[in-house]
């Protein structure tokens, strides 16, 4: 894949929209790609429909994970069976906080649970993307908080099924990125881009658009082009201000700036 | 140094009262140490009268660095005259964020900052200690954001006058800390606690009473013990929850909280 084409939106960037909309709005502007979350459908078949008519594909599914949390086993099969409804290659893994203080026992819960859900999601062609978040977001919604702990439980795992998704947002501020990229190089499964706002107050909904923010966007990406990724990439932005543009100013910058401060 | 005679009261805690009646309220609350700020004192050979009438020490004084910013090192120095001045032992650095997109840059801007302050603050009599912020702070406060980061400057710089400041809030996600904590040992100059409330949305003002959120202290402890370090520990919270607290209840809950959660 090259040059947009490469675009895909992950659809939490416009999450008050209708996937109908959203499939109908990313055709016109050229987008061949989307990334759906759960929530945003009800019947993962009909979405599958809906985002195929539209001559569209899904790059990926957000969310599983959370194993950490009661019940996770069975919501991951569901995530899996859906993602392979969408034909989403892909089932993004948000891996769940820690249920205690114990920060290394919840990081082996994390690391048994992909385990046990790799041959499920096998059968089904779908590749669990194991995505570290910011450390900031490590009491509610992952342990996994880098991107060499992530590689760690990929390598561990040793099979083509568990990779890596890297998310410029969550990585960006790490003096190991380099190597830990190219330490990745054959797992990168997905790769997220959005930009980090030199002023930060909100530690959910202030991501940035690309080149609004302090990431080396351009560097980042021949790092990861360097690891041998040339699949796609998602724009995922969370960010009031962001769902406030004019819906057609949205797409159009957001392709804009995809091709100026990424590729 | 051992048991409560170890507990600094670093004053952002307190931020709202008088230097004169957070010293008044440490000496009656039996607590020998603070930590001032530079904005809470005009004069530091005042403040530093002020605090010794009362019977107590400075266990650091907060904060020189920001060698990204025009005039660091005019700065700095008087950072450090202060810090001389007040007796503190230390000062603490926040080393600043990068200038624009270019984190390398500004990590080594940082390290030659240091390496400059270290000849004046030597003659002084004071010890620069490096405190990794949070990785959510780059943006704002600092390009350094790990432990393992600080060490390689202090480590490079090789000399005693630069160490380490850990602080539990800022490092307690990183799966590599155990590893860091030991290789400090011999260059910790502050240990500093408070908590990780678990729901945390804002990026500066929501640290937690030690106690009330998911950081295993005990555990954090242990390890600063084991790598040597037996000085002040200093409570430090930014929370306006906390400095609305009845001004006794403050007092009371800290030492309380230290006592039990951190020793």
């Amino acid at each position: 894949m090259t040059g947009t084409a490469r675009l895909s939106l992950n659809l939490i960037t416009v999450d008050h929209w209708s996937l109908g909309e959203a499939v109908e709005r990313c055709a016109a502007a050229g987008i061949e790609l989307v990334a759906p979350w759960r929530h945003q459908y009800e019947d993962a078949a009909a979405a599958a429909q809906l985002i195929s008519a539209a001559g569209l594909r899904v790059s990926s599914l957000c969310r599983g994970g959370f194993f950490t949390a009661p019940g996770a086993d069975e919501d991951n099969r569901r995530a899996v069976e859906e993602a392979a409804a969408l034909g989403a290659p892909v089932l993004v893994l948000v891996c769940g906080p820690p249920v205690d203080r114990d920060l290394a026992a919840a990081r082996a819960t994390i690391a048994a649970g992909i385990e046990r859900l790799l041959p499920y999601a096998a059968e089904h062609g779908v590749r669990l993307g194991i995505e570290p978040l910011h450390p900031m977001m490590v009491g509610e919604r992952s342990a996994i908080v880098t991107l060499g702990e992530a590689l760690d439980i990929a390598e561990r795992i040793g099979h083509p099924g568990v990779g890596v998704v890297i998310d410029v947002y969550h990585t960006f501020w790490d003096a190991s990125l380099p190597e830990q990229i190219a330490r990745a190089a054959g797992r990168i499964v997905g790769y997220h881009v959005n930009d980090w706002l030199r002023e930060t107050s909100h530690t959910l909904l202030e991501r940035g658009m690309m080149g609004d923010g302090i990431i080396d966007l351009h560097g980042f990406s021949a790092m990861i082009e360097a690891a041998g990724y040339d699949g796609p990439i998602e724009v995922e932005i969370l960010n009031p201000a962001i769902w406030d543009l004019p819906r057609a100013e949205l797409m159009r910058l957001t392709v804009e700036r995809f091709e100026r401060c990424v590729l």
